[in-house]
Parts: C-alpha cells; sequence; structure tokens
C-alpha cells in the first residue's frame, strides 16, 4: 500500500512519524493532509531516507536542487559533490536529471549518497539510450518509454516527473496559437519531438493507467510534469499552459483515485503581476494538489542571476500557496552549475521559501526572525552569525571588513544606532530576570 | 524656481527635456507630473548632471546605491570607486552616506564624479562634526543642524534626507508600545537622542519652513526619511511607523505648497503580504508622493543575502506602485560594502525595478525580455549575452562550462530543446521575409 492509501485507511506510519517531526506538526494532522491528497511525502518502498520530507498544505515551503550530469559533463564525482552541497545548503530534495555518462551508476550513487528524497525525469534516460541505440531521440519504442519509468521506480527512485499532459490536443494549442519560445520543458519537447514523428499520442497519457500502476506498486509519487511551461514571460498563461494544467488536473484526479500519490508541476517564465493567478487557478483545478514550481523567473534578461530572478518569483508563488520551489542556480540559461552555484541556488530558494512561509503564517517561521532581531538588538554578534540562513558567509563578510569596535559593525561604528539607544534607555532586564526580582 | 514652480507655471525646461529623452516619455508628459507632485526631478540649481533622472508615477522604477565611508574606513578613494561600480551597474542615483575622514572633501569628490543625482543625509554630517568638536551627538545646535542642510544645498546636493517626522509624539507612540529592535534609522536616531537629552522637538520639524526654504532656494529635492522604518519584520507597520507617516504625509502637502519638490521614504523590513498594503497606504496618504523604499527586506535571517531578500521585497514593493528602491549590499547588517558588493547590490535592485516595471506596464520593459527571448529562441548566443542585464558575468559563467557544440550549452547539449524543435519545424522565414514572399 502507498502512503497515501495507508493515511486513507487511517494507518499510521513510521515514515509519516519522522516526516512530521522534521516538519513540526502533528503526525496525525500530516496523516490527515496526506490522506485528503493535499500532502504528498515521496518515499519508495525500496529506499530509506534519512531526511524524509513532505510536501503540501500547511507545511513548511519545500526547495528541491537539480543536479546531474550532461553529454559534455559527464564526470559523477562532481555531481555527488553537488549532491553533498545542496543538502548541505539546506535542501530538501534533489532531483538527477543525468543524461551523460553511466545514468544507471549515477543514479544508483545518487539514491545511495542521498539523505533526502531522490526524484528522476525517466523520459531523459528513455531518449539517451535511443540516441545510443538507434541514433535518434525518437527511435524510442513506447514501451521503453514505460519501461524507464518501471526502472527508475524499482531502483527506488521517490518520486518522478512526467510529461503526461503534453497530448496531441495541447500540442495542437500551442501550435494554432504560437509561442515566442515554443516548448522548453525537454522532457515535453523529447515527445512532442517523438509524437510528431509518429504521429500518435503521448504513451505517458495515453498508457497512464500503466504508470499508475507502476507507481502504485512502488510508492513513487508523480510529478505531473508541465511540458507547456512558458520558456518567455511573453508565453507565460496562454491556452497551451492552460489547456495541459486542465489536463493534469483531471490525471490527478485518476491518480489519487488509484491510490497513487500526486502533485502538480508549474512555471516556469512568469511576469510579477500573474503569478498569484496562476498559483490560484492550479490550486482550484487540481483541487488542493500540491505544487511544484520552477522558479518562477520574473524577468528573462537576467542570465547569471537567475537565483535572484526566481526568488522574486518562488516567494510571490510560495506565499500564494505554493508548496515546493525548485531552485535555479545562477548558470540557469548559461551551462551545466558548478557545486558553488549549487549551493548559492539552494540558498536563494530557501531564502524564498522562508519568506513564503512567514507570509502563510507557516509555524515556527516568524520565530526565528524574531530571535534573530532579539539578538541583533543585543549586539549579540556570536548569536546573529550562528541563526544566520548561511553562517560561514556571514562570517566571512563581517571579517571582510573588521570593526575598530567588536561591539559594533564597520558601517556604522560608534554611530551604532543601538549602541547610541542603549545610552539613553538602558537595556531592561530579561523577563525572567524581572520575574525574579533582579 | 524650483523645477515644480516652474513645471506649474507650465514652463518646460533643459533639465525636463533631458530626463524625460532618457527615460523616454514624453517630455510634456513628465512636466505635468512634476507639477501634480507625483514626480520629482532632483536637479540642485549648483550642478550639472550628466545622467539627470525623475522619480515618480508611470516612469521607470529607479534605483540608488548608498556610498560612503565610515568612521572605520576613511578612504575616499574606495568610494570614488564604488562610486564608479554603482554608475556602471546602473545605479540611476548615489547617496553619499560618510561619516569618517574630511566630510566636505568626500562630498565635493563625488558631486564631481558622479553623472547622477547626488543625495545625502545632512544630519549625519551635523553628528560627526558635533562628536569632533564636542565629544558628544548631543551636542548638536539646532543651528548647527539646520546649517548642515544649508551648506549641503549650497555645495549642489540634488535630494537630502530630512528625518522631520521623528516628532515627540511620534517617539512617545514608539516607547509606549514598544518594539523588538526600536529605532534603526541612524538619522532618526541621532534626533531621538538629542530630543530625550534636549527635552526638545526635533528642529527639522519644528523649523520645517527653514528646511523647506533652503530647499526652495537651491532647488534640493527633499526625501522625509522614516526614522521609524521597522528594522525587525516584526516591528513592521506598527503604530510608531504608521504616525509618522502621517506626519510626513503633513509635511509633504506643506512641501508642495511651499514649491519644494517631496519624496517619501519608507521602509525597512516588511513581511511579504504586508508589503503592497504598506505602498498603498503611503499613495493615499502622501496624495500620490513619490515612494522611496529601503529594500524592503522580507526577512531578518538572510545577512549576506540581503541583496536577494531585499530584491524580492523591492520587487513586489515597485509593483505595488513604490518609484524608487534604495538598494541593499551582501554585506548590509555585517559590514561597509566593497566595490564589487556595491555592483551586486544594484544589479539585484535593477532585477527588482525592472520586474516592477514589466508588471506596471512601463513602456519599454516588456520589450526587452521579448527581444532576449527571441534571440533565446533563435539560439543566437551573441545576441543573447549582448542583451543581458550583466553581459560581463553572463559571459563567464558561459565560459565556465563551455558546450562542445557552440550551439548550444553545457546543460542540455545536443538534448537543446530549440535544436530538436527546430529539426521538426524548421524555423518560419521573418515576417519582413513572408511579407517579401522569400
Amino acid at each position: 500500500m502507498t502512503q497515501l492509501e495507508l493515511a486513507r485507511a487511517g494507518k499510521m506510519t513510521d515514515e509519516v512519524q519522522r516526516a512530521a517531526e522534521a516538519e513540526g506538526v502533528e503526525a496525525e494532522r500530516l496523516r490527515q493532509l496526506i490522506a485528503e491528497g493535499k500532502a504528498v511525502l515521496p518515499a519508495n518502498v525500496h529506499r530509506e531516507r534519512r531526511r524524509p520530507c513532505a510536501v503540501g498544505q500547511g507545511l513548511r515551503t519545500k526547495v528541491n536542487a537539480n543536479i546531474g550530469t550532461s553529454a559534455d559533463y559527464p564526470d559523477p564525482a562532481k555531481e555527488l559533490d553537488k549532491l553533498a552541497a545542496a543538502e548541505q545548503a539546506g535542501a530538501d530534495t534533489v532531483m538527477d536529471l543525468s543524461t551523460g555518462g553511466d545514468l544507471v551508476a549515477i543514479r544508483q550513487a545518487i539514491l545511495d549518497h542521498a539523505a533526502v528524497p531522490v526524484g528522476t525525469v525517466p523520459i531523459y534516460d528513455a531518449a539517451v539510450q535511443a540516441v545510443r541505440e538507434h541514433g535518434a531521440i525518437r527511435a524510442m519504442a513506447a514501451d521503453a518509454i514505460l519501461g524507464t519509468v518501471r526502472a527508475h521506480a524499482e531502483q527506488g527512485v521517490d518520486f518522478v516527473t512526467v510529461h503526461c499532459g503534453v497530448t496531441r490536443a495541447v500540442v495542437g494549442t500551442m501550435e494554432a496559437r504560437g509561442r515566442l519560445c515554443g516548448m522548453v520543458s525537454r522532457g515535453g519537447t523529447f515527445l512532442a519531438h517523438w509524437m510528431r514523428f509518429h504521429g500518435q499520442e503521448n504513451p505517458l497519457f495515453e498508457r497512464f493507467d500503466e504508470v499508475l500502476a507502476i507507481a502504485r506498486e512502488h510508492d513513487v509519487t508523480l510529478s505531473l510534469g508541465d511540458g507547456m511551461r512558458p520558456g518567455a514571460i511573453a508565453d507565460a498563461f496562454d491556452a497551451a499552459q492552460v489547456h495541459e494544467l486542465m489536463v493534469l488536473a483531471e490525471l490527478a484526479e485518476r491518480a489519487r483515485a488509484a491510490g497513487v500519490q500526486v502533485m502538480i508541476e508549474g512555471p516556469g517564465h512568469v511576469p510579477l503581476h500573474q503569478i498569484e493567478a496562476q498559483v490560484r487557478l492550479q490550486k482550484e483545478l487540481c483541487k488542493g494538489a500540491p505544487f511544484y514550481v520552477l522558479g518562477p523567473l520574473v524577468t528573462d534578461i537576467a542570465p547569471g542571476y537567475d537565483h535572484i530572478t526566481s526568488a522574486i518569483g518562488g516567494a510571490i508563488a510560495a506565499a500564494a500557496g505554493a508548496d515546493f520551489l525548485c531552485y535555479v542556480t545562477p548558470a540557469e540559461h548559461l551551462g551545466l552549475p558548478s557545486a558553488e552555484q549549487v549551493r548559492q541556488g539552494v540558498v536563494a530558494a530557501r531564502i524564498a521559501a522562508h519568506t513564503a512561509d512567514i507570509a502563510k503564517g507557516i509555524p515556527g517561521a516568524m520565530e526565528r526572525d524574531r530571535e534573530m532581531s532579539a539578538r541583533r538588538r543585543r549586539r549579540d554578534w556570536a548569536g546573529q552569525l550562528e541563526l544566520c540562513l548561511d553562517p560561514r558567509l556571514a562570517r566571512a563578510l563581517r571579517d571582510q571588513a573588521r570593526p575598530s569596535d567588536d561591539e559594533t559593525c564597520s558601517m556604522c561604528g560608534k554611530f551604532c544606532v543601538f549602541k547610541i539607544t542603549d545610552e539613553d534607555v538602558p537595556p531592561q532586564p530579561s523577563a525572567q530576570g524581572e520575574a525574579d526580582g533582579s
């Protein structure tokens, strides 16, 4: 039985208990959210996770880091370094998007080393195999496409992106209406390419019941991919994107009916003023299914800074109800990221997630800011640096421009506002002190 | 006559024409906005600006970079490097916040070298002089406080922050209600400290007519500082902040009546869900006066990344109507920034501003994204890199992980979505080509 089926049957699992504990929510509450399909707990039955995590409504906004080799950079060791960097920076999950080297071995290494849930995009694997064996992506057999989903499930992958909504009708909508950047989803493009050549329907749509059977057997959470995600803000919220979302909403319904955990993927490049509406539409159409967004990037013109453009979009999306942010690194649109860029991407996404958690009123989020500001007010530098999102960097920046007076910083020095105020209004004894009459 | 008085009299000035041209709006439209007090054109009569800029409704969101020495780092040469870095990265204005070294000489050097409008905070100067001459900030004479405003105006400063709203009543509201971080505005703190010691009203409030006379004589734009800006998100939108804003709204009214250009400063640390309401309140209370925000920073816990926390807040604030973003650098809360951190701060703020300009429908903003995405779709790498917000960094990141095929990037390589799609659907001839029948 899947975590969804177990939750519906009222059974408390060890995985739910551990995820609830990590989250700081009651296990019974988490079980209920999973039962309602408003949260998912990616937990393949073949794998143990040292850091399990649930994704969904009322929970802390989670962050995913994409790693993986490419044809030009197939070194698995580098990707394990990125995995370590991502986890150390606080990624809640990782996805292995490898397309270069020995894909089975790399996936196994990531599954072995990762403490967090691991996701993949099986269609990448199918496309790489087709190119290696037959010289062309279009040589993928429909059975092979389903076969990669099964292979990943059997290998222990916790969640898979499946672009089941890239149907002939949806591709037709895109082609009829036109787009500045067309499709930018790799998985969606592989499928559309295959469908055009063979004149056939998307196997992941046509044979969705088989996909569900595999997912149910191994308790793989389905992440319904948005092949039509806009790759330019000019393309956002167009007919193709909405048409696909309507298909995904129906498939999500079928997944839940089959006892399969499901979440929905979202854009992409979206102008700031559309983000809230996009999230609300998804939540309504998909009856509260967890929403997993890539970015969104709020402008197309800032390659090199797309961790920032996506932190802006991600914060707004998550505040509006998105549950899961796929990070974007500074290398996006330019090349494969380094481990350092992976770290920067995770931190930027965590800032967006935390910011949204304050806005959403997630328990514990605001408390950390209160404590940080209390330490700032007391000029407790050691305490502040300890509580920072990235203590190592904060320390390095403080050391870069040391103050002559360690109680202050080098920007204000003796003109420190807190020091001046303390002269006028000596700090109050602590509440504890007052209660003691000290 | 000030630009406000000239605009009201229906007179077109050279400065308005140049600012309108730089902005891409009609000069007559800009003159009208200035006449209505919905835009300001900081333009001290004693100084020429090679890059004049107007700030306000319907105009491109502007970005200010704070530079300036501190007691610990008084080297003027470093600040001129930061000025160059800020202007090169696209700052629309700079503020000299120096508190170390020869303040008059540093200010003069910045005024001489800056192509953009220059702002200052005269109370810093008064406080530094009082400490040097009498050993204490509280030794500032009221006349000396007004004297620094006059000295900066005579020296050619285009806009000054004056914390006129830090009244005894407003400070009383703060003290009665309490705050986690109290006051974090330096200028506000100097004044509150002085007021507590002397038991007197804020001279910048009590003698506001003198401030107006100075501003009018030299056409210095007043930036009414928010001494009560929250320095912790827990303190945002509290009684002290709103009380001060109400005072500033009245003073703005008086400034306009006196023919003095005026804008309002805003927070600070503000949780994401409050930002839009804060901007709307300011715009209503202050009858459309330009709103100049610092950040806002959406969380307190990310020192080292406060260019990102403020890009999130700045984008949302500007989309809601804020007109002018004061950048925040990664060094904020830790120390005085380096030139490189100044550059990073300006770029992050420009991303926020541009993002908001798309949301606000500022002419030209969306067009740049369209063109960027068209070049991306064509795999025109040289063209993309040229149009980036920061071409130098984008090139460096692309070079860091070169692809084997120069038509792609090293993330996707032969699996490039655009390459695959071009195989299926050969690129259309351009519209021009079609019209020619070619």
